[in-house]
């Protein structure tokens, strides 16, 4: 009945000492994580309780992480973690969404039973569920602490994949072929957009025939006609017509762990300008999963992509791919690697990335993207669809 | 194509002047609005875009806010708001996730070009999506501003709805009595649990014969047996056996506006004390119903919820109920009125409410909800739906 952690205890203490590693590097005496993925990748909370404020404190000198949230999400704490029941610590409703107290005021409480009251603080400070207001709470509580930037430190630990995890992302392409061939198959002439959308997340859900799908961080990006014009619009309440264009930005997840998938269809010929775009995005997308090994950064990555637009019809200005994995709503992406110019970070194996060429023009977009994960000789799909403009 | 702005000009007006009386009231000159259903009430503005820095700048002036986001995003801006085009100010690519540079940098360039950089500036301290790294960025980046705390100011504009947002409720309403039903139907002995959530999203999304549903900010929260003891799981890899509980917190979405709903199903006779509290719970909802009027505070609604459940064997610590509305993930509440004691707000025509009277406790949960509008007399149930536990 209950779901166990879906990792070994090793797994989960090894994610712990590289954590405790950064922060004795940084020198950080005690870090406060509240970013949901952070949370699950280090203790295997899962609940859809991240809009009230939630996270663990890790010590330096106690092996345990403190989950701290509100209390009716305790039992859930229980339910998911292999924490023990004096490693969990709910706080009362009255600090739900108040503005008389705020649950930074209970943890900074924490703080102080667990001796970090004077010590080094690291937070997450960019985080989505580290507010302005937890900032100035935990200023104000803890006068004596030394608050320092810990954004992302955790997500770099998360960098690297283990073999486990590389695993549920391959159990997540698996969900991700079926969905995108799903969006293929019911999007036509005369269909409601909410019925394609419908039939795409149902198809994220039910998974395979041999498991079950989890929720993905973002819903299915489905824009179409001028809206693909743009990034991260989804269906509306129309019918799909003869000529309409279909951005499709999908996903599969198992367990948090995602598989991102990207693919253009037309209902009907294609003009010569998409065939051309097409065209020029799909060369360049083979020639950089061509290039990505171990060594190379995620500049020259993206310096490999420019090169090889340069002289066709594809503008792109935007980054061409991300690291992503474990995440929580709102967002896939892990926040460290980005495939743009500036970014000095050097590929190793077990780092996995959206390499997702979308590009986005003043009538009409196109996208084609592969998950992939960097190998000890180059890189590994991790989905296999046809890497082609969908012509229905 | 476009999908124009789902209200009036008009109503965007009001909604703006609204927020101008109370930012005169409280001192503020400039508004920054970073919670997307802040943005959306005020501009139309959707996109599932909020996973970067987004906003509008509400200046006194100036009639039109000034929507920022990411470049790429700025054509969904143009789609969807009725804001002209100078109003609109997409920012680089290289401020996305970066360690170099921050998009409130962008936004702090901003606010001294349109002459805010030495004005009281408001910002809303406690939303997700203005973390700490905002606070820190505005700081350093505006000295001689004022920054101060409009944490929930627009949220406090939004709590009475207007006709043609209670219009769309209704509608959301039609669609959650669908999903409901849809989630009683799938749910059986030997069915997967991912099955079942797929079909409820599907119901979801679909919608109606006549009009397509939204994705909500929740996914279903839909736990099984033990797990059925914490408020915000949702399903597992598993089949739904004899006797299991199935706690069903869902919602119909419609223009980002909600109808959320709870039952509770067993497969199966219930057990007496299942039976008991699911009693003692409709009983005390039924009460609660009946008590809510105009002039009422959120504290007196729960006074009366507590006295009707008082010896019976129905525990519940948390607040039972809370103002919802237009929202994006993670949270369909708005954060203002909460069903708890010391909530001394009033409750007037037009505020709606989750009235949410869940139970979590050590071996089981239950819940019975209905979302109400307070009318000039009463209140008024949005959904219809049989006010029962669920027997299958």
């Amino acid at each position: 009945m209950n779901p166990k952690p879906f990792f070994t205890i090793e797994e989960y203490r090894s994610r712990l000492a590289k954590t405790r590693e950064t922060m004795y590097r940084e020198g950080i005496e005690t870090l406060l994580v509240t970013d949901p993925a952070n949370i699950n990748y280090l203790s295997g909370y899962d609940g859809w309780s991240f809009y009230v404020h939630q996270g663990l404190i890790i010590l330096m000198d106690r092996e345990e992480p403190i989950w701290f949230g509100r209390m009716q999400d305790s039992n859930g704490a229980k339910l998911t973690t292999y924490l023990s029941d004096d490693s969990i610590r709910g706080y009362q409703d009255h600090y739900v969404q108040s503005n008389l107290r705020h649950p930074m005021d209970f943890v900074a409480d924490l703080l102080m039973e667990f001796g970090s009251e004077k010590k080094r603080l690291g937070v997450e400070t960019d985080n989505y569920y580290f507010t302005g207001q937890c900032f100035k709470s935990l200023y104000e509580n803890l006068p004596e602490a030394t608050i320092m930037d810990a954004n992302l430190l955790v997500n770099w630990v998360r960098l690297i994949k283990s073999p486990q995890e590389i695993a549920y992302m391959q159990k997540a392409a698996r969900i991700v072929e079926k969905v995108m061939q799903t969006a293929i198959d019911v999007i036509d002439i005369g269909v409601r957009e909410g019925e394609a959308a419908g039939e795409v997340v149902k198809a994220q859900l039910v998974g395979t025939s041999e498991y079950t799908g989890d929720y993905t961080s973002i819903m299915p990006i489905m824009p179409s006609g001028l809206r693909t014009s743009t990034a991260h619009l989804s269906w509306v309440d129309r019918r799909y017509e003869k000529g309409d264009l279909v951005l499709l930005e999908l996903a599969g997840n198992v367990h948090r762990y995602h598989a991102p998938l990207s693919r253009t269809l037309i209902i009907g010929p294609p003009p010569a300008q998409l065939t051309e775009v097409a065209k020029g995005v799909i060369d360049g997308l083979n020639k950089v999963l061509d290039f990505i090994k171990p060594g190379v950064t995620g500049e020259e990555v993206e310096e490999t992509w420019r090169k090889a637009i340069s002289g066709t019809k594809v503008v792109k200005e935007s980054r061409m791919g991300y690291a992503f994995g474990n995440n929580y709503p709102p967002d896939w992406g892990e926040h460290t690697v980005s495939l743009r110019p500036g970014d000095k970070n050097v590929l190793v194996p077990g780092v996995t990335i959206h390499v997702m060429p979308g590009v986005w023009l003043d009538e009409f977009g196109f996208e084609c993207s592969e998950p992939i994960v960097v190998t000890e000789t180059g890189c590994e799909c991790f989905v296999n669809f046809p890497r082609q403009l969908i012509v229905k």
